[in-house]
């Protein structure tokens, strides 16, 4: 899916929500243990329940891997259900992958081939040759972490490096003061562009979003935190929308956990509805659509 | 298995060899394809051929995702498999994962438990609350990117953060001039101990072993990049050995794929032989055992 597609998404649905798939077998609800596969039933029913009013869904591999290759199969299900929504909602793979080149080749063959995921997580410590393998795919998307949401992102994401020569190299006549989340931004704008890369930016740093947009004002954004994690989805949009929304948010625990009972799809439809109607209104708000 | 035990192990086998199984179906000889499963059946041949020679093996687990949860299926069956030489050779899941806590629970969870590895790599970026869930099991470890082998390296890793606050806390004088895998490997200090903390040096950054063993002499180190990457052996033993060896020096490609044809196994086998006989003449000439 390009860009303008999934503004068309977003302006369709009134809608920037992506719905994390964090399907933990020990937290779905008890009667759907009794099915051959729990965790894909517990998907489909969460997707049939929910798709109306979300643009995004994002699979969490670790919680498919806790189940080894059972988990896998449940995630294989899961995107072949999918595929019937194919140009009404975006699929991320959550895995925050990055390796030497020739590994990170196989996780893009992994989950933009053969899964055939719209985007996939990636982590930018190892650099340009880990990340540069996932963007050779059309119409496919790295999201690349800068400024995570979590208590850990202040330990390296925010310190600032000084090094000389590499702030001649890219224009800046700064020497210091560039957090190292903003030095990846930068640095990626080697591998790709709003057309192909996205970043992830936590609700919980929203304030931070004002100079993020500085840098990268047309970019897309994906957006966890909001809920569980605490961040707002009125701060992440006064600080976070451009022109062409550039925002997905994600909410997981907070929709797909709402009931742990047999009502848990129409209890997360609602929860989904609910951030729809606030994310519609701020769409209009902001004069998106 | 416990540092002592690794240890043991070491100096049983004369060896600090680990094997990446880096198990691509494209690259195994054809005549496995017939196999019900190939990467299992080529995995296990060069297992019983290299077992003698080497102490550890690391799956890769890009070549096994790329196959889907039939590459899941194949990667528990090499684990299953490796059972029998349980207290003979140390398992590393080369799988550079990392996410907020809850995630990196599951991730932990899906390697050290389900799968029991006895280590797993892990990327830094996402900082304390990413790295910590992995540490609570009991003589298993983490083994964490620090300064890694590839070309993308020297564009985050050797950046020198400026953060006044951050260096008087770790009671350091300097402001400037530490490396960012440096402060990695110093704030991993408050997440482990060489008891259950290992760090991923690249071959490739042999000379900057002197200056990591100045801040770790005690810990263990996985030097991947010899080989195929192009890092010497001998520079790696020269600034990197510790009385406890310290070091893993991994191979997989020159090892897994010395032959494409029906002599995989026994030509891996005299790969692994030869650098062990090399390992042996370093381990004897720096008095390790």
């Amino acid at each position: 899916m390009n860009r303008l597609e999934l503004f068309r998404l977003i302006e369709k649905k009134h809608s920037l929500l992506c719905i994390g798939l964090d399907s933990d077998i020990k937290k779905i609800p008890l009667h759907l243990l009794d099915h051959e596969d729990p965790v894909f039933e517990f998907n489909k029913q969460i997707i049939d329940a929910t798709h109306e009013h979300a643009v995004a869904y994002k699979p969490n591999m670790a919680f498919y891997e806790a189940n080894g290759s059972k988990g896998w199969i449940s995630l294989e299900k899961t995107m072949k259900y999918l595929e019937q929504f194919k140009n009404e909602v975006f699929t991320i793979a959550d895995a925050k992958r990055g390796d030497i080149g020739n590994t990170s080749e196989q996780y893009a063959r992994a989950f933009l081939e053969v899964m055939d995921f719209d985007a996939i997580t990636v982590a930018p410590y190892m650099g340009t040759d880990s990340v540069t393998p996932f963007m050779k795919f059309k119409d496919k998307w790295v999201i690349l972490l800068a400024l995570t949401s979590n208590e850990g992102a202040k330990d390296f994401q925010t310190l600032q490096p000084h090094r000389s020569k590499f702030f001649q190299k890219i224009g800046l006549k700064k020497k210091k003061g560039q957090p190292l989340f903003e030095i990846v931004i930068r640095k990626s704008f080697e591998w790709g562009s709003n057309n192909n890369l996205m970043f992830v930016v936590g609700a919980t740093r929203a304030r931070s979003l004002t100079n993020i947009r500085k840098i990268i004002p047309y970019h897309f954004l994906l957006i966890p935190g909001v809920g569980a994690q605490g961040g707002s989805l009125a701060q992440v949009a006064k600080y976070g929308l451009n022109k062409q929304c550039g925002l997905l948010v994600n909410s997981s625990r907070n929709i797909i956990f709402a009931s742990g009972k047999e009502d848990f799809a129409t209890r997360a439809a609602e929860e989904a509805y609910n951030m729809q109607k606030q994310m519609k209104a701020l769409l209009s708000k902001y004069h998106i659509c």
